[in-house]
C-alpha cells in the first residue's frame, strides 16, 4: 500500500512520560453454543507438505461472541474505565494508531488515566464470524474505498477516483488523504441485521467489566443508544461520535437513557451528504426526547466552534488530539 | 460462555513492576488494490432506523494485507523486538490473556525488555477479508470445538462430547479445560490455499518493523520457516511452536534459513494423534537438512525434559509460564 507510515520507525517529535501499564490482555464476551449437522465432510491440505486431514464442519461451534482488549494503568487516576465501540465495517483499529501513524485515542484516554477496553463487535475482526447460511442467514456485505470515500465524508458523492491524484475532496478537509489506503485495509466484512446479536455481546462485556464509560462511534453509536436503555446502570456516561441513526425509545426505556450523561459530536460537511442529512433527521429528535425527558445531554457540533474540516472520523483527523481533548474535559466536567 | 474469566476482576496474587510503556498501536502492511465490476447493487437497510441506502459491492479494495499489533516499551532491554505469529484458525488473541484469565505471552515478553508485535495474518482477525469468489476463490472452512478437542490434544480423538462433563481429556492434560469454550469463542474462519498471500502480507510487516525475533505457532510456523528462507537478514531468531508441518528447500533457500538460529518446540501426546505424528514426519527431516547446512539449530521436546501434559498451545497451559521461560532463556543464550 502507498502512502504508509511505519510508527516503529517514525520520527517521535517529542517524549511524554511513560504508561505505568500493570497489564495488556483480552477476553471474549457472550456467545452461545450451537450445532451443525448433515453436512457432507471435506478431505483437504489443510497444511501445505503435511498430509490430507478430513475436515468436518459438523459438530459445535461458539457463535456471537465479542472481542474486549484491555490496557489496564499501575497508576490510573480515574474511576471509571473508557470502552471504545467502533462503527459499521470497522474493528477495534479505530481506536489505534492513526493511518497517517500518530498515536489513536486509546493512547490519549491512557494517557489522561482512564484503563481502556478497546471491542470488536460481534462478527468483526477478532471477533471471528460464522458460517452462513447455516448459522448467519445471508452473506455479507462489504466497503469499497469508493462507497467510503463519500461515507466517511472525504468528499463529495461520485468524487472517489481509482488514481489518488484524480480524487476530489471537500475544501480544508483534516482527514490525511494520503494515507487513504491504509485507512481503506482496515475494513471488515458485515452483516446488517445483527443488531440483536451485537447487543448481547456488548451487554456481556459490559457484566464482565463493571461501569465504564463508553465512548461510540457510528454504527457503533447506534448500539451504545440503544444499550444504555437496557443496562444503564452500567453506563456512567455516554458518547457517541456521529451515530448512524438512532434505536427508539418506549417510555420506560427513555427514563434510563435519560439518566445517563450523552455526549453527541458531529463533525463538518453534513449538509453535503444527503445521507448524514438523514441520519441527523433521525437524531436530532432522539436528542430532544432525551433533553425532554430531564437528560443531561450535550452536542457538539465541530464546525459551529469554529473547528473545521472533520470527517466521519474525527479520531483520525489531523486534528484527532483537539477532538479527544474536547471529549476527555467533558467527561471531566461530570466528576464522575 | 461457562467458565470464562474477567480478567479485569479476578483477583491479583502478587503485583510485579509496571511496564514502562513509550506507545500501543498498530497498523495494516501489505495487500494491494483490486477492482470489482458488474456485480448488482442492493437497496439496504444498513443503520437500523436510518434511511435505506444502496450498497454498491463494485469498485476498489484493498486486498492482502495483514494487521500488526505493537507495543513499545521506554526502557527496552532487548536490542530486537518479538513478533508473533499465530496457527490456522486462530488470531493474535493467542499470545494474550489465557483463557482462564492468566497473562499471556505478550506479557511475558514485554516484561523481559521485549517491544512485541502481535500479527493477525492475511485473512484473519483485524485483518479483515475479502468476498469470495469474487477476490478469494473459495469459501473459508471453520472449525469446530469437536475438531479442536482433538487437534489440540485435549483428548483421543472422538473424546470431545458437547456436554464438558462427558469429555475425556488425556492424563495429566495442562490445558484449563473448565476454560474450554472461551478458547473456542477465539476460533477464525480460514482459507486453506491463501500461503503466498499471508507470506507476502508478513513480508511487507516485517520490511516495515525491520529485524525482529519470530515467534510462530502451527500452521504460523509453517509459514515462518517458509518467510526466514526468504528474508533471513530480517529474523534475528526463529521459534516454532509446534509446525504443521514445514516447507520445502531449494539449495539457496536452505542456506539462507540455516542462517538463522531455528527453536522448535514440541508438547506432549504426539504420539496419540496420528495427525501430529504425521506432521513431525515432515518437521523432523527438515530440522536435519538445517543443521546438515551447519545452522544453529534446537529441539526442544518438552515430554523428554520432564514437562509432561501439554497441548498443542502451550501458551495457554497452566504452564505457559514455564515454557515462555524456555524460550525467553534461549533467546538469552543467543546473546542477539
Amino acid at each position: 500500500m502507498e502512502g504508509s507510515v511505519c510508527p516503529s520507525v517514525s520520527q517521535i517529535q517529542r517524549t511524554p512520560a511513560p504508561l505505568a501499564i500493570e497489564e495488556l490482555g483480552s477476553f471474549l464476551a457472550g456467545g452461545h453454543k450451537v450445532t451443525l449437522s448433515d453436512r457432507p465432510c471435506q478431505r483437504v491440505k489443510v497444511a501445505r507438505n503435511g498430509p490430507d486431514r478430513i475436515v468436518d464442519l459438523n459438530g459445535d461451534y461458539i457463535t456471537g461472541q465479542c472481542y474486549v482488549q484491555f490496557a489496564r494503568l499501575a497508576n490510573r487516576s480515574q474511576t471509571f474505565p473508557v470502552m471504545f465501540w467502533h462503527g459499521g465495517a470497522m474493528s477495534g483499529v479505530t481506536w489505534e494508531t492513526t493511518p497517517d501513524g500518530r498515536p489513536g485515542w486509546q493512547m490519549h484516554f491512557l494517557r489522561k488515566g482512564y484503563d481502556t477496553y478497546i471491542c470488536d463487535a460481534h462478527e468483526r475482526g477478532r471477533a471471528g464470524w460464522s458460517p452462513f447460511p447455516d448459522i448467519y442467514k445471508d452473506a455479507p456485505i462489504f466497503r469499497t474505498s469508493n462507497e467510503a470515500w463519500a461515507l466517511f465524508r472525504f468528499g463529495p458523492e461520485g468524487s472517489y477516483h481509482t488514481a489518488p491524484a484524480n480524487r476530489i475532496a471537500f475544501k480544508n478537509l483534516q482527514f490525511p488523504i494520503a494515507h487513504f489506503d491504509q485507512f481503506a485495509a482496515q475494513f471488515v466484512p458485515r452483516w446488517t441485521d445483527h443488531a440483536e446479536e451485537s447487543m448481547a455481546a456488548y451487554v456481556a462485556a459490559l457484566k464482565k467489566t463493571g461501569p465504564i464509560i463508553l465512548i461510540s462511534h457510528s454504527q457503533g453509536g447506534n448500539l451504545a443508544l440503544d444499550v444504555v436503555q437496557r443496562v444503564p446502570e452500567l453506563i456512567k456516561a455516554l458518547v457517541i461520535i456521529e451515530p448512524a441513526a438512532a434505536p427508539r425509545f418506549s417510555q420506560d426505556t427513555l427514563a434510563k437513557a435519560a439518566s445517563v450523561p450523552h455526549l453527541f459530536v458531529w463533525g463538518d460537511y453534513i449538509q453535503d451528504v444527503p445521507l448524514w442529512q438523514g441520519y441527523r433527521q433521525v437524531v436530532d429528535p432522539y436528542v430532544e426526547q432525551l433533553r425532554a425527558a430531564g437528560g443531561f445531554i450535550d452536542v457538539v457540533d465541530l464546525p459551529s466552534r469554529g473547528i473545521h474540516g472533520n470527517s466521519h472520523v474525527p479520531m483520525m483527523d489531523a486534528n484527532s488530539d483537539d477532538v479527544a481533548q474536547i471529549v476527555s474535559n467533558w467527561i471531566d466536567s461530570l466528576s464522575l
